[in-house]
This record gives structure tokens, C-alpha cells and sequence, in this order.
């Protein structure tokens, strides 16, 4: 790996990052509290203005602190978000308490609520699928808060041809939402199969978001197969990495 | 979100690193082949050279290129990782090649193995084995290297009392490794919780890594119970997000 230009500035930043981190982590600096500003910062470690600046932003990208013009960085309140991906398994089987990040589910609300219909496919989405060159989807696009923050947006395709009529084609997909229709149609959700990465934002990601360029963010795809092994839904998460913890339970 | 001072130009940059990620998915660019270098993009893009440059750290920092000072930035050779979560379920029930992003399980060579006993746990890793204030641990780490190079750096935590004189201390576990001895000891593994957090890595993590300080780790921690719900090991991982693609498989 060939060195940046900036010299040994990153590693310095890091380990004053570091420690800010600790410092945060012991309660130190709860909540809402303020951290030293960039020059003082640089005067306690004895570091260039560049350094400490270069500091604050690592927390900023982690979502530790917020950063204001003109105002020294505050602690961020915003609570983690624990996202079960297996429903299924009866909660209170596991011993509570016993999880690694303190997080809480927490239910989203959603904004901006777009469908599309008959859709020409992205080329992965339509291999997936496995539909014809001629076959369309229709989309289904959405964005969640939590506390008012955006924290997720979600893209989910589902064969044209399966849903065109039903209320999946309506904002309002009514009880139960989609997978209850999907069932009322003959074609229940019977496994899933959910594939993480994590890379950074492009700029319409980032932008609806509002997350600074530099923090990644978790892409969480959702493959839903009927009994028959057909795929009836893709969902395309795109979710603020700092901002959840994934929570898979299952037996060995 | 406060305005960066840099202004404008990370979303410019960010402009041109989606536009050659673009190119690079489609194929122009194939695996070892050169991209236009800083002085280059920027004529082409009649930018600055230092946004052509935030532009190819934003490829460097998801692990598409590498960059070698002198040198045009070379597209990575380098394959994803699947890493399914899940092993139990018959993989053969799945339509095979109906995942979202093209990648192989493949397996990691070992390299810096240290079992270390008697250590005094972590306030979290002792919280989540319920653990006495005198009782200690026993840690392994071992660091993962696929193609040469490292892409994961794990510490498992067992409790010292439960593991003393077994295989488990011993660099080698014996056939089965650690969960096929915790099973000889009475405690077979019958459930697992697998958390997933995404954040930036530490000095030292970016270090064993190898990964430049821009690019996020995924720490995974995996939870194993026993049949009478005691924790019986905590593995903490910590990934290049660039080398792994995660996989749960599950019934509806």
C-alpha cells in the first residue's frame, strides 16, 4: 500500500480519534455533551490545527459527533437501531441482555413512498428473477426515519406479471403488507436469503441519507423465495452504517 | 449536516468515482487494467487535481483500484468473500446463482494464532458470559489471509473455568476445532447470535488489516449458547469491508 501524500497526519488523527472514542465509550462525554473544538484539541495533543480537525471527522464519519460551523462538536444522542433479520425464532428463547452493542428495535417511519410500474429491470435484478428480456418489474421505493433522521432507503422489485393489479402496486399495500398479498396471490415468501455489503455512498445515496461522503453505508439485498424456489421479491436496502446493528439468531 | 470546508468538491468527486466505479462494473475496466491516473482524470474532467485525487481515494477506499505512488491506479484483482452465517441449511435447495453480488465461499489461510489464559475479560465479553468478578478467560486471535492477503483478524473468548486443560488452549483444537471440543466438554454450541456493526477501524485494526484509515471494518460478533442457554463462546471478528459479502440463508 503506497503511502498518502499527507505523511503519518492520518495516524495521528486515528490515535486521537482513538481516544475520543474511549473517552466517549467510558461516559466521559455523554450525550448532547460538547468536545473540544479543533484548536483546542490540537493545543492538548500538541498537533497541527489539520490533525485535529482530521480527528473530529473520523467521529463525525462513525456518527459519533455532530459538527457545526462556528460551534465545538457535540455527542450524538441517536441510539442504534437493532434490525432482526430472522422474525421467526421465538425472541425470549435467548437470554436477554446477552447482545455484544446495546440497540433496540425500533420501528421506522417512512417517507417519500414511490411505485413504479412496468419498469425495465437493472441487469442483476432481472437475472435474479430469471424473467425475459420483454418482462418488466414494479418498484417499489422508500425511505425510513428514525427520529426524524433518515436511516434506510429501500428499493423492492417484484415481477410485473405476478403483482400487476394487486395493492402491491398501490402505496398503501394494506395489513400485513406486501408479503400478506404475495400470500393472497398464491405465492407466500417460504425462504429468504440476505446478502450484506458494505461501500461508500454514491452521491444520490449520501444526499438522501444526509450522511457525510466519507461514511459507508450497509447495502442489505433481500431475496425472497416462494415454495417452488421462485424468486418473488428483491428488496435493495441501502442503510446509514452508522445507524444499525444486523442481529441474526439461529440454531447450530 | 454542516458544509465541509472544502466546499463543493467532495461531491464532485464523488461524481467522477461513480462514474468510474460505473465503468468498472459494466466491464471497461477489467481486473489489473489501468485507470487514468490524477493528472489525466482531471483534464478529462477539467477539474482540480486534488478532486481527481478524492476521486480515486474514494475507489481506493472501497477496494476497487490500488494505488502506487508513480504509478496509474491498477482495478483490483481481487474476488469477494461469501461468508454464509448459517451453515446448516442444505445450500443445494437454493437456486444456485440467485445471489445479488458474485462472490465465493472461499477458505482463509491462517496466519498469528496466540491463545493467551487467564486473561481478565473486557466489561462487554463479561457482561455477556454472566462471569464473576475474579473469573478470567481464555483468548484466541488468529488474523485471515485469502490470496495473501489479510482480511479478517478474529479474538474468541471462552470461559477460563469451562476450557482449562482442553484442546481449546492449545494453538491446535484437534479435528472439528473449538466448537467440536466444546461438544467433548459437554457443551455443544446449539444456538448462535450473529451481530453486525459497521464503524472505522482503530490504528492498530487498520494495521493488521492492511487497509488504508478511510475504509470501514465490519465487526461481527457471533454469540454461541449452549442447549441450557449459557454462553459458551464469543467470537469477535473484525473484516476488510471490502473483502466480504455476508450471506443468511433462512426459512420464512
Amino acid at each position: 500500500m503506497a503511502a498518502d501524500k499527507s505523511g503519518t497526519q492520518p495516524t495521528k488523527a486515528q490515535q486521537i480519534a482513538d481516544e475520543l472514542k474511549a473517552a466517549i465509550e467510558r461516559g466521559d462525554y455523554g450525550p448532547g455533551d460538547r468536545l473540544p473544538g479543533e484548536k483546542a484539541l490540537a493545543e492538548q495533543h500538541e498537533v497541527a490545527g489539520l490533525t485535529a480537525r482530521a480527528a473530529l471527522k473520523i467521529l463525525r464519519t462513525e456518527g459519533l459527533i455532530e459538527m457545526r460551523k462556528g460551534a465545538s462538536p457535540r455527542v450524538m444522542s441517536f441510539e442504534l437501531i437493532r434490525r432482526h433479520g430472522i422474525k421467526r425464532l421465538a425472541r425470549d428463547q435467548w437470554g436477554s441482555g446477552k447482545t455484544i452493542w446495546s440497540a433496540d428495535e425500533r420501528l421506522p417511519d417512512v417517507d417519500q413512498i414511490a411505485v413504479s410500474e412496468n419498469v425495465t429491470p437493472p441487469p442483476h435484478i432481472r437475472d435474479v428473477f430469471e424473467l425475459a428480456p420483454s418482462e418488466t418489474v414494479c418498484v417499489r421505493s422508500r425511505r425510513y426515519l428514525v427520529d426524524g433522521r433518515p436511516v434506510m432507503v429501500a428499493e423492492s422489485y417484484l415481477p410485473q406479471s405476478l403483482v400487476a393489479g394487486s395493492l402491491i402496486t398501490q402505496a398503501d399495500t394494506g395489513p400485513g403488507g406486501i408479503y400478506a398479498r404475495l400470500t393472497d396471490l398464491g405465492h407466500a415468501p417460504a425462504r429468504y436469503r440476505e446478502e450484506v455489503r458494505v461501500r461508500m455512498p454514491t452521491v444520490s445515496e449520501a444526499a438522501r441519507l444526509a450522511i457525510p461522503s466519507e461514511r459507508s453505508v450497509i447495502k442489505l439485498a433481500r431475496t425472497a423465495f416462494d415454495s417452488e424456489g421462485r424468486v418473488v421479491e428483491i428488496n435493495e436496502m441501502t442503510m446509514d452504517s452508522a445507524a444499525y446493528v444486523l442481529d441474526y439468531e439461529f440454531d447450530a
